[in-house]
């Protein structure tokens, strides 16, 4: 059987999700990585060795992995003192790879050779551009870092742009067109989805591509950013950038998470995404399942948000296979 | 036709240069490396990280690698700026698989991995010591790379330890009892190959190998440290901490550098090692040879002392050759 070609269009962690699951099933998967992440780790990288941002691309290499898990927890590893404070070992080795190699696809390729990465993880774009948010008063949000943490602006938002212009990787470009299915993946409206779409050029590629478009929707509002939103609002979004029609299907999660848990996260003010009026999208086919994931977690003391996050997630298995069977 | 089994004994440097000579002939190659390294990118590391240095070990690494240049020069990048600013990329490589690993050995063993190193790297010992110098005066120098930076008071030298006291490494032993050669490479006599010799074990079974063990004399005396000292001086000072009668063979060079450089280095205060009166040390071997590159060599502006060491060096291949057809 021939397999699936599978593209992966986000960010890091939301990607990171996709990519565990999908990647024990038989799929030929490039992961597409968004290239504006401008803040902690990667930001540091970009201003002081004048690199591309690792960080989305480090996630997922090691999501891909099929190297030992010492060496997946080496390109994980966060030093917690010194002068690389912060710092993921995976981003360092990417950037100084970058340096040494001259392109940070060229260091792509050799994390993945060392990772015996399944599949393959391509930057959007080799350009570095940084992500602009005007608002309606006119006023400027200039970086991912800061539109990402922006919790009272982006309600009033008017337009995200690149700057300078990016143009979309030609690698990029070939697995679009090639692809069965490419999957939007969950993940930071304004951080991780859209600065993908952007780029130069990839609303027309996925406009002409046959393969099937899917949409995975987030499980939570982010506050200040898209507090009451229904899926049908974030595809109203994503539509704006690519256009009405390109997306195929919408997968989202319909289990409804335990009580307890939805108030934890409401005090963050987080909420569940509803589905909305899903008869405004009637070109996208909604496919609602139970996709929670009843793994335990380890939440680690002091890291609040990062704990609730995780409490309320996707399982990666059961998502893969609702991609594969599609 | 069996391969020779050779061990080199060394810090940084000196290894490098022996271990890229032996690594094109058929012996089979294992380095022993100093550990007491407490300055630069090692030192702060061990202070930030609490590890083990990993300079010395880098630099066999990358003199054994058949790896792509690529990664070679990946593990060689030094940073020049940022949080990371005077770091090798190998340095924090190693270092940090050692937080993951749990060992240096077993960083060591990776990053051997990834370089697809002919022969092994092998640690002193594993345990953290800092050398100690005590002069006549009873002043005491803390630490490797005051010792090695140290040019007025070494003269007085009365003893140098290693605090806490450190064994050797139990692999160091295997493969010192199954050599058919080891060599004491050249390199800083204070800060590369006594603090070999200090090893709790290593005198002991480098008395009772069967191999032949073979001191490669240094070309250059450093100013404040060896000043005039002649061959029969360095292996009179390598004796005492081995015991007289252990070393078997002493490799010298004969040739005589071109007037102009060797002024050069006067200046800096390095002379050329003269031999010496050699029926001081009846029992060793001495062989005398055209040792010297004739290789063209880049000098970075402003890297005086650099520049110049690298004028007057061993050329590997010659001395693989000698050591090769002992």
């Amino acid at each position: 059987m021939k397999k699936q070609k599978v593209v992966t269009i986000g960010g890091g962690s939301g990607s990171f999700m996709v990519l565990t699951g999908l990647k024990k099933l038989p799929v030929e998967l490039s992961a597409v990585v968004s290239m504006a992440d401008d803040g902690g780790s990667s930001g540091a990288l970009r201003d002081e060795l004048g690199v591309l941002p690792p960080g989305d691309a480090r996630q997922c290499l090691v999501a891909l992995s099929n190297s030992s898990q010492t060496l997946r927890e080496l390109f994980t590893y966060r030093y917690d003192n010194g002068g690389f404070k912060g710092h993921a070992f995976g981003n360092l080795f990417l950037s100084t790879m970058e340096k040494v190699s001259g392109g940070f696809d060229r260091a792509i390729k050799q994390a993945g050779q060392i990772l015996n990465i399944k599949g393959q993880v391509l930057p959007v774009t080799l350009k570095s551009a940084r992500l602009i948010a005007v608002l309606k008063n006119g006023k400027k949000i200039i970086g991912e870092n800061k539109i990402y943490g922006n919790q009272a602006d982006l309600h009033n938002l008017k337009k995200l742009y690149l700057k300078p212009a990016a143009e979309l990787n030609p690698e990029v470009k070939a697995a679009v067109l090639a692809a069965d299915k490419i999957i939007i993946c969950p993940g930071d409206l304004y951080a991780s989805i859209i600065p993908n779409l952007l780029v130069g050029g990839m609303k027309q590629i996925l406009a002409k591509t046959r393969a099937k478009i899917i949409y995975v929707g987030n499980l939570m509002t982010k506050p200040g950013q898209t507090d009451g939103f229904t899926l049908v609002d974030y595809l109203k979004l994503v539509e704006r950038y690519l256009g009405a029609g390109v997306i195929d299907y919408a997968i989202y999660n319909k289990e409804k998470p335990a009580v307890g848990l939805l108030k934890k996260y409401s005090r963050q003010g987080e909420d569940l995404v509803a589905v909305g009026d899903l008869s405004q999208l009637p070109k996208i086919k909604f496919l609602g399942y139970n996709l929670l994931s009843h793994q335990g977690f380890k939440v680690k003391p002091g890291d609040a948000l990062a704990g609730l996050r995780s409490l309320i997630r996707h399982d990666p298995d059961k998502l893969a296979a609702v991609i594969y069977n599609l």
